[in-house]
C-alpha cells in the first residue's frame, strides 16, 4: 500500500532546549520512502543519525516558536503479516539484540506480571496463539478512552484501571510478552484511520526468526502502518524529547491512501 | 591494582529454566583478564556473545540443582577516575549509542525527577560538579539499609524512603543524572570492601566524551572494581536472569588484592 | 469575619447513581452559619446526617442532569489560629478520635516517609516548630501547577515531581505530619483568594489538645475558609462522590466578604 | 465454638517508643469473653480505650526489651455466618458509620477498580453473590505465597504480581467490594488453621443490615475466628503500631479449640 502522511508540530520553546525527534519514516526493510521532506522554521542546525534498523533521528536545540513539519510518501507493501501459526524462541535461539526486549522498562514492568501471564495465556498453543491470546484479552477487558492515563502511566497502571490510548495497549501487550519470554517492543508510526487523527503506537513481538507488527488498539490494518522508530516502550520511541518543558501551539497529523490508479 | 574474584552461586532449578548469566568480567578497555575459568556442574551447552564495550553474556537452560563457578584474576590498571571537573555535553554533542542512557528506564524513572533534580542540582557549575552533588547527596540523604527495597523498587521508593541497598543507590544516582540530561547507566561489578561480600551495583556517567565509574554507595574504592556489565539499570545487569522461579542452594562472592610483590 | 459562599454544580447523570455530597458549611464550633440553602433542580430526595464535629453530609440517586446549588453566609470570628508555639502530644495524651489521624491513608502514605520527615523536621523544636518547618519546606520546593497530578495522585507522587494543586499540597502536609507522629488531617474548605475560585483543601494538625487549620498553599487567608468537611485525606472529603461515571456540565464557586460596615 | 488464644510478643525498643497495641479480643456483639490476661514484662502504664463496636486499644510507652503475653478464652457462638442470598444497600439506606467503608483506603485503592470490578463481578444477582464471585475469583487466580509483599504493598501490587498472603488476600477483596460500592472493612483476628500460627486477616462486607465476616484466603473457618478489632484496611488494625523502628525478638500466636466435653 502507498500511504502519505505528514505532521506539523508548532511548538513553543523558552530559552535554549535540547530536542530529540523521532518523526521521520524508518528507512527499514519493510517499507520504502518515495520522498520526504522536513522543514523547520525558523530553520534549526541538525545532527542526523540512523540506527541500525534504519531509525532515524535527528537531534538540535530550539529556543523559539518553531514549526517543524515532515511530509513522506511510503510504501509499505513489502510488510509480512503476522503467520496464523509461528513458534517461541528459546532464549538460545534468540539473536542477541533481541534480549533486551525479554527485560522490563520504563513502562513495561514485566517482571511483576510473571504469575499472571503464565496462568492466562501460558497455555495457548504456539507463539503466535499466545500473541493472539494476548491481543483479544487486551481487545476484551480494556477500555480505549482518553483522560485516563497521563505520560507517567505504566502497564501496571492499565492494567488495574482497564482504560486508557494506543500507547496504554501497547505497554499492555509488551508486558504481557515480555513476562512470557516473548521477545516485544514499541514502535511508533504514522497510520491510517486513528481517530482523531495522531501518532500512533505499535508493537512488534519476536517470532520464527523474524519481527511482526500488531497492533493491540485494533485501531488500524497493518497495512496501513508507516513505521517510525523502534524502541522498548514509549520512553524511547517519543516523536519529540527535550530537557525542559515546552508548550504545544498545535499539533496535526495526517495519513491517506495513495490512488495508485491515478 | 590487580584483583581475583570468585562466584559461587548453587541454584535449584525444577524443571527446564531458560537462563541468563552475567558474571564473568567484561573484556571493556579499562580492565584486563589476566586468567579466568567458568564451570557449571552439571555441565550444560553455553551460547555465548559479546557486546561493543567487550560485556560477555552467557544463555543456557537449566533444569537441576546447578553449581555456577566463576573465577578470575584481573588488572583494572587501566581504568582512570573522574576528574575534578568537566563539563557536561549537549545532546547533539554526545554519540547515539549515548542518547539511550538519558532515558528513563524500569527502575529509573528519570522522567519524574526533572524539577527535584534541577532544583537541587542544576545551579552546580560543570557537569562534573553536579554529578559530586549528587552523590554527596545520597550519602547525606540515604540510608545503607538492607530490608528494605525489593527487587522490584524503583528510584521513586528508594527516594521516598529514604534508604536501600546498593542497587538502590546506583538507581537514584542515575535517575538524577538521566533527569539532568547527563547521560547515565548501571554497571555490575565485583568489588574489594562489600560487607556482607555480594556483587556490587555501580553507575557510570557520560562527561567530557567518555564514561566514567562512579559508586554512590561509596562503600568501594573505584579501584577495587572489576567491571561485569553495563546496562540502564538492573534489569539488564542482573548476574542471573531466568524465566520462572529457582530458589538459591548458596551464593558467595569474594574479591581481594593480588599482593604484587610476590 | 463574614463571608458569603456559593457553589453552583450542574453534572449530567445517565442512568441512577448514587451521590454522597460534602458541600454545606460545617456546623462546627469555629463557625456559624448565618444562613444557608441547598437546592438540587430537578428535586431529589435527600437522607442527611451530621457527624459529632458538625459536618454534614447528603445522600442522594440522581439520573439525570442536575444543578446542585449551595449559598451560605458564615461567621468564622471564633476560629483561633495556630499558636507561636505549642507541645506535640505523646500518643497516650491524645483522645481516641485523634488517632486515626496519625495513620496512613489512600493519598497520605505516611508509613513510607518515616526516615526523611525524621530527618528533615524531627529537630525542629515544640509541634508548632515543626508544622511550621513542613510548610516552609513545602512552599519552598513544590510547585502550584495544574495538570501535573490526578486524582489518583498520593503524596509519593507529589514528593517526586515537586508540583501539584492544593489537594496535593494538603496531603504532602499531611503526611509529613503523620510520619513525625503529629495527628493531621483533610478539610475541604470555600476559600477567599483561591485563582480561579474552586473548592479549597487545607488540613488540620492536632497539637496543645486542639486542632488548628493551616494551608500548605498559602493561597488563602485561615479567615477566609469556611469549613465544609474533615477526614483522612481527599477521598473522605469530596464534594461529590458519586458509584459511577458522571460529565461536569458546569462548576462554579464564589467565596466574598460581607462587608460588616453596611 | 469455644476458642483459647494466646499472643507472646517480645521486641526490642531502643529508646522511648510510642506504641499502640491491637491485641486483645473485641468486646464485639459476636464473641463472649470468658476469660483474659494481659501482661507485660517489665510493667509499663497503659491507656486503655474502646470503641462503641467494643475494639480495644492500649497504647503505653516502651524503651527497653518487653514482652507482651496475652492470653484469652473467648465463646464465638453467636456469631451469624454470610446468608446464601441478600441484598446490596443503595447508599441512601446504609447506617452513617458504613460509609467510610465506601472509599479507598492506603492498601484498598478501590477508586482505581470500578471498571475491572463493575466488568468481571456487576453481573452476579444480589450483594451476596458478588461478594461470592469476588472470594472465588481470588481463590482462582491468587497464589498464598509469603515474601511476594512487603507492609507497603496495596492491593494494587497484589493484583498483578497474584500472590500474596492473607493481609493481602484481604485487601483485595475489600477492595473489590468498595469498588463495586459494597461496603468493606479490614479484621484482625486470631484464627484456628492458620499455617505458620500468626495473627490473621480478613474482613467484612455490610449486605442486608448487617456485617458478615468472610475470609478470601479460606484458610479458615468463620467459626474459629476470634476478632480482635476493625479498620479501613491493615494500617488500622495493626496488632502493634510504633513510632520509630523497633526490632522483634521473637513473636508466637497459638490458637486452640477448647474441648467442651470435659
Amino acid at each position: 500500500m502507498k500511504l502519505t502522511a505528514s505532521a506539523k508540530l508548532v511548538y513553543n520553546f523558552t530559552g535554549p532546549t535540547e530536542v530529540i525527534g523521532l518523526i521521520q519514516a524508518s528507512h527499514s526493510g519493510d517499507q520504502t520512502i518515495l520522498s520526504e521532506e522536513l522543514i523547520l522554521s525558523p530553520d534549526a542546525a541538525l545532527v542526523e543519525d540512523e540506527d541500525v534498523r534504519g531509525d532515524r533521528r535527528f537531534r538540535t536545540c530550539l529556543s523559539t516558536e518553531t514549526s517543524i513539519v515532515y511530509t513522506a510518501t511510503v510504501d509499505n507493501g513489502m510488510r509480512s503479516l503476522l503467520p496464523r501459526s509461528g513458534r517461541q524462541h528459546l532464549w538460545n535461539e534468540l539473536p542477541p539484540e533481541a534480549l533486551a526486549y525479554l527485560l522490563p522498562s520504563r513502562f513495561c514492568p514485566s517482571d511483576s506480571f510473571q504469575r499472571f501471564a503464565q496462568r492466562e495465556f501460558g497455555s495457548a498453543g504456539d507463539g503466535v496463539s499466545r500473541v493472539m491470546s494476548i491481543l483479544e484479552w487486551i481487545a476484551a477487558e480494556v477500555d480505549y478512552v482518553a483522560g485516563v492515563s497521563t505520560p507517567e502511566s505504566s502497564a501496571a497502571h492499565t492494567f488495574t484501571v482497564r482504560a486508557g490510548v494506543c500507547r496504554d495497549f501497547t505497554h499492555l501487550g509488551i508486558t504481557f510478552c515480555r513476562a512470557l519470554s516473548i521477545p516485544a517492543r514499541a514502535v511508533s508510526a504514522y497510520s491510517l484511520d486513528v481517530q482523531p487523527p495522531d501518532f500512533h503506537a505499535v508493537m512488534e513481538v519476536y517470532l520464527e526468526n523474524a519481527w511482526w507488527l500488531v497492533d493491540p488498539t485494533r485501531l488500524a490494518p497493518i497495512e496501513g502502518i508507516i513505521r517510525i522508530a523502534h524502541g522498548r516502550d514509549a520512553a524511547d520511541t517519543a516523536f519529540l524529547t527535550t530537557d525542559k518543558a515546552c508548550t504545544v501551539v498545535s499539533q496535526t497529523v495526517q495519513v491517506s491512501r495513495v490512488d495508485t490508479a491515478s
